[in-house]
């Protein structure tokens, strides 16, 4: 049975837990998204938030780098079991991602994923697709992200 | 007249174009999106993409970039013309983000923002809402990635 076929629908996994500290949030935002609020701590006091937030992207891809060192984690409990690894493809894009809350300086961002739904793809057999459903939660139990995203999972060789 | 008010639907800007290099591409992913089609260049030959591409976040994350650029040239046209100047606010997320084609180590990115719509915000009425199309096309004219933003504006002080 090939990972695709073996993944439920249902299975929700913490893929952990991410402290964004003001130093992080300001490189990340020099590069991408230099707002005075995601760059400036005093100007960012002035503005409606009131205080230093991270760049939307920023933990948008931060939610993608747990991702992955989940998936790492999965593969080698695999391997050491003797399942056979998933081989992930790309990704043909995301619906309705929502940036629900700041997210500041000092906050701990825990990221989660759900599989919501798996498809056969029509046009290349080899491959399905993979619906989850993906949330960023923050210490005080506040949801302050989610999206729904696709990937495609390798079914054989 | 507000800049909220001001806005065309229809209007749409050039934001700049980005070359995506691979040391750029590496660093990006290795710290975001550690995916081997992203990070090692003989590994993704071996990949579906056949080279090194892109992570999807950086594609994302670098058309904010631009469109911060774009703006601060704007400001200062603005400025220099005596108009008043937009005050951005957060963005409550976006929809229907796509990456159409990948995007490979040498390629050029330009992106584009068009006004879609413009609602006025019904809880805030400091604020309006400026509802976006996006996009990124490569050197060869083909889209890469599009998706539709949404957000605030400042109506008055």
């Amino acid at each position: 049975m090939s990972y695709f076929d073996e993944m439920q629908v249902g299975t929700r996994r913490v893929l952990g837990s991410h402290l964004f500290t003001r130093d992080e949030i300001i490189a990340f935002a020099r590069n991408y998204d230099p707002q005075t609020f995601h760059v400036d701590e005093e100007a960012a006091k002035r503005s409606p938030f009131g205080a230093l937030i991270a760049s939307g992207w920023h933990t948008a891809a931060t939610w993608m780098k747990y991702l992955l060192e989940e998936r790492t984690r999965d593969d080698a409990e695999r391997r050491a079991r003797g399942l056979p690894v998933p081989d992930f493809g790309p990704s043909p894009g995301f619906k309705n991602l929502r940036w629900l809350k700041p997210v500041y300086a000092g906050d701990t961002i825990t990221y989660a994923t759900e599989v919501r739904e798996k498809l056969p793809s029509k046009s290349k057999p080899e491959w399905g697709l993979l619906m989850a459903y993906n949330t960023g939660t923050n210490q005080h139990g506040d949801l302050v992200f989610d999206f729904e995203s696709t990937v495609f999972v390798r079914r054989r060789a």
